[in-house]
């Protein structure tokens, strides 16, 4: 008789509401505990690596494409001629590294209070850290809402690439943060922030969406596919100064960079917009 | 000192490749072992009620309409005018409760090889079952490519509701099968087949698409979000002898029928054709 042991992790938050994604996992690369959560890089049998902070999935090396480039690309191609561009969060890299497949990018700022979140994904998971060192990034390790707060009319974009409202990023999800980000884009700026999942956490879309519609000339909902995050997907909130995704959205400028995106393309840029009816009542759009 | 138990379901064959969605359950409401498989009905806590077949979850009440509506109103609402439609498997009765919501249906019938699955829907999924007694329905108990072979040139749509190339559906997913249909259409007939996920089953996505181009004039492949099946989507294979899917679908005639629907609206059925870019590349529609 042979007997063999199991590993397997299992989400935190998503047990509490009575359901879970449970990954069998090859080892627990590494585990620290920052000032601000913990942080653990897992060696999935699945999924390649993945990072957890506080228990919850950040990514995986299988499916992280689809969340950081449609949390990047679908602004960045709206935008006109995006140069000045904040992160705030992300701290694994992968946003940076779609942001600057851009060639109008000139500044890429990543603003992630948590440098152990940043040293880790430089160890552990280098296809998405491998940008950080380009000459364009600075890394700051401050509070995303002071930071902003210091900046008033200076990038054409700030993508919000933050972990759930509970925890460090909870300012994230205020009304304040998104009059804020409003004061620190340019006059045709435009703000994408992680925005959860319509058919689990309904009531933040509808908030979040809520504020983009008050405080910003044009406001929109988008989705992606995440199968590692809860329910499978995951949206984002666009609140733009001027542009609109559909209606200025020129396509031809994706061509070139089409070859190296594995998710992204203009037909997923546009019906990701598309939602589903329940949604689209609730949040209006 | 309280001591409590708690009861959760982990689906089969998604543990068995190191990723399983665990669900909490307040009861097993039946279980029975049927001549074709093992059927259970579960009241879940997150879910509502819980239909899964030999250890895999086939629907639940919170997320089945996105699937049923899905794929019932894509085919129905590209077609002209459907009249006859033939749904093979679906024996919980959610694609017929569909299908009967178009006037111009005129015989629905289902083809389901298992009676005890539409025994113990009728029983305990009354929201899905509930259509099954229209004087529209006839329900055969009989083998699906069988039942077509018997009927060449008859239908307008068949809808091909099955579970997983294991077990009772394999002959579902063979090429002689998407041949069949085609005889069993009528000249400008469709017929849309549950193809599983691009994520996990890309293998199948590809060969069932190839099916579809071969011996179809219009192939297509379009998407949906369950997140109670694994990876949290699923897609659907469309095999149409004449119209298609965008350029024939008549918006128009949703708009009486909306207020009715919860996951399917126009711009859904257009979105839902626009596919990541690393599986539109991989079946090449």
């Amino acid at each position: 008789m042979s007997v063999t042991s199991e590993l397997w992790f299992e989400e935190k938050l998503e047990l509490d509401s009575g359901r879970t994604l449970k990954i069998r996992i090859n080892r627990l690369i590494e585990q620290f505990e920052s000032p601000y959560q913990r942080i653990e890089v897992y060696e999935t049998v699945p999924f390649g690596r993945m990072l957890v902070l506080d228990g919850v999935i950040m990514c995986t090396e299988w499916d992280e494409h689809a969340y950081h480039e449609m949390i990047t690309h679908v602004p960045l191609f709206t935008h006109a001629k995006p140069e000045r561009v904040l992160v705030i969060g992300g701290g694994d890299g992968g946003t940076i590294r779609e942001v600057l497949r851009h060639p109008s990018v000139a500044q890429a700022d990543l603003c992630e209070i948590d440098g152990d979140v940043v040293r880790l994904s430089r160890t552990h998971l280098p296809s998405m850290a491998c940008a950080l060192d380009d000459p364009r990034v600075t890394i700051y390790h401050e509070d995303g809402a002071k930071f902003i707060a210091e900046r008033p009319n200076h990038y054409d974009i700030i993508i919000v690439d933050s972990s759930d409202p509970i925890g460090p990023a909870e300012v994230l999800f205020s009304e304040e943060f998104y009059v804020a980000m409003r004061g620190s884009l340019r006059e045709d700026g435009i703000a994408v922030t992680q925005s959860e999942s319509f058919y689990y956490h309904a009531s933040i879309v509808k908030r979040l969406t809520g504020f983009a519609k008050k405080h910003y000339a044009v406001a929109g909902y988008y989705n992606t596919i995440v199968p590692t995050y809860p329910s499978g997907i995951i949206g984002f909130t666009m609140c733009s100064k001027k542009y609109h995704p559909l209606r200025d959205f020129n396509e031809a400028r994706v061509t070139p960079m089409q070859g190296s995106l594995r998710y992204y393309n203009p037909g997923i840029h546009r019906g990701a917009f598309d939602l589903p009816s329940f949604i689209k009542n609730e949040i209006n759009l």
